[in-house]
């Protein structure tokens, strides 16, 4: 059985207090940190030769995450990959973040000690420290505001506006998952509003959802794909260009093609889309293929590459190489699996939104 | 007479169409940016021999700022001056900062483009550049998140728990100036809330706090004090201990003596209090010694220095020795003008908020 829940209101031990209790749940897992949190700032070892990189990104309650189905220890993992994600985007590696939290007071001490384990367990796993953030009150649920320090050479960095013409377009896995996984999570969460059901209705609610734990693990358990970015290194193959997968496919391959003034083709038949996201997509009358255009959160890396790497990519079963960069910026078009040649550009957000 | 004020919603131009118009509010100050707003990170110049600085803040609506008596012009200089100030206050130059927004539908593009008016005049001011951020919806007002990157040689770094024994305690200017300014804001609020005047009778406010200019400008419009910082630098006097007054004097002083395991002793007489401090403390009956002991938001640096520096200190007339470190760590006392010693633990927020 487990112990009685306890919850202590935030203000029974104030901000310092709470600062002290998060702080615990906190390690640190490398070495290039001089100071962490308890001064003014954090004192960060400049890496010899090395640019750093910077990325803040805020996520707030009721606009990015959902806690009657997901739970602060996944809300606060999420967080930290989210914005871990953007620095791997461009080739480097992440090695810092810091953390600032808007809290109501609907949430107690040991709620955030909750999130800060999901944040803890995502810097243990991916070799980083929690320098630094700020804790706050708000008037309306959680806000989550991380920023992420990275490092690489100054050559080594991959922008957005790299790509060349007739560059191959590679994924790094498949696409459309988290979609469906919240399309999943949100269906529940209307039964259990309807039902008023308590939450612990949610372990029913898990044996439902059995069938497609893949499509839930990508919408609350993102990881960066690592293997992807050590096998790129390890073949010297470095992208022209590179983003990761969190607008959509489709949103993300134009920040690409916006950048670098250039057009793309994708490949209906090549698009890697899981067996379960096609089953769901089927239950919610969605086209698979639009949510692998446009679902978004995949967190995969999508990157060009140099035509002359094609056959070292299609060694590595997790890339997909899904269409070409072409030189004409205003085509983003996509060849269908009947040979037919779309425009993209007019199958975007809207379209896919009136058909669920 | 002024031009008619548009108010163009948000979801008018969506996320991106507001990045754009908010960018164009901005200008780089300094040439140690390689990449800024525009890509998943912004790539900073690693400057040569010097370790980073970082350090967040989180401001939200109602609970650090109030746009009835602000203007978002003011709330975006103030939210840049509170972060610069972390990183001057370990003896560091800010150069790059980030900043997130979560705004709620009753903000315009044209508020949020004011915001920003006030975020790049701060950023010209103090020759930093915006690298980044990112920009959400709120359920509630308007929040703030600020990321500030700094640079400093490893052995100029100057920690809050290095204070010795025997140290002198300085200020670079008065004290508790910010804290009246805010309760004469929040005076004219009440008024303007009970007799319901339109925003346009903040004129007449203005006129009935002509005296208070100073204090008022502490509070919306503050300053870091880097003439303070040139004047150690140029004589060169490196501060054992230093952080800025932003929760009040003692309780900075009690950061830095808890970091350093030491305790204090205060002299009242020499706590340094501007005229209009003391005159509108008599108007809302507060001692304004308290004031100068608990208000925050001074902004001013706290620093402890050794004594054979006394002499050096004293040509500067804003510098002020208030006090000594002592080696009793829980000694926390002030010396009052009558020569009574008496223990300030006992005479904390709590104290001063039953005096108002």
């Amino acid at each position: 059985m487990n112990a009685p829940y306890k919850a202590t209101k935030i203000s029974e031990i104030g901000e310092f207090g709470l600062i002290d209790r998060l702080k615990n749940k906190i390690s640190l897992y490398n070495n290039l940190t001089l100071k962490g949190i308890g001064d003014d700032c954090a004192v960060i070892k400049c890496q010899e030769k090395k640019e750093i990189l910077i990325s803040s990104d805020l996520l707030v309650e009721g606009v990015h995450f959902d806690t009657t189905y997901m739970s602060l220890a996944h809300i606060g993992y999420k967080s930290v990959i989210v914005n871990l994600s953007d620095v791997y985007s461009m080739n480097a590696n992440p090695s810092q973040i810091t953390i600032s939290l808007a809290v109501s007071n609907k949430y107690s001490v040991e709620d955030l000690e909750k999130l800060y384990e999901g944040v803890n367990l995502a810097a243990k796993n991916y070799k980083i420290n929690v320098v630094g953030g700020d804790v706050s009150a708000s008037f309306s649920g959680l806000i989550i505001s991380i920023t992420v320090l990275g490092f690489q050479k100054k050559e080594k960095i991959i922008y957005r506006n790299g790509a060349k013409k007739n560059d191959l377009i590679v994924v790094s896995g498949d696409l459309g998952a988290s979609y469906l996984g919240l399309q999943l999570l949100q269906r529940e969460k209307t039964i259990l509003d309807e039902h008023k059901l308590p939450k612990l209705a949610l372990n029913d609610i898990e044996d439902k959802l059995k069938d497609y734990k893949y499509l839930i693990q990508r919408q609350v358990k993102p990881e960066v794909n690592l293997s992807a970015i050590n096998f790129l290194k390890l073949n010297n193959i470095k992208p022209h260009a590179m983003i990761d997968v969190s607008d959509g496919l489709f949103a993300d391959l134009n920040h690409i093609c916006n950048e670098s003034k250039l057009g793309f083709t994708l490949f209906e038949e090549e698009l890697p889309i899981h067996q379960q996201t096609k089953n769901a997509s089927l239950d919610f009358n969605i086209d698979h293929v639009l949510a692998a255009l446009h679902g978004g959160e995949d967190y995969e890396l999508l990157f060009t590459i140099d035509q002359k790497n094609k056959d070292i990519i299609l060694k590595e079963k997790n890339l997909k190489i899904i269409g070409e960069i072409i030189p004409d910026s205003n085509k983003r078009n996509m060849i269908k699996k009947s040979g037919e040649e779309i425009s993209l550009s007019k199958l975007g957000w809207d379209h896919f939104g009136k058909t669920n």
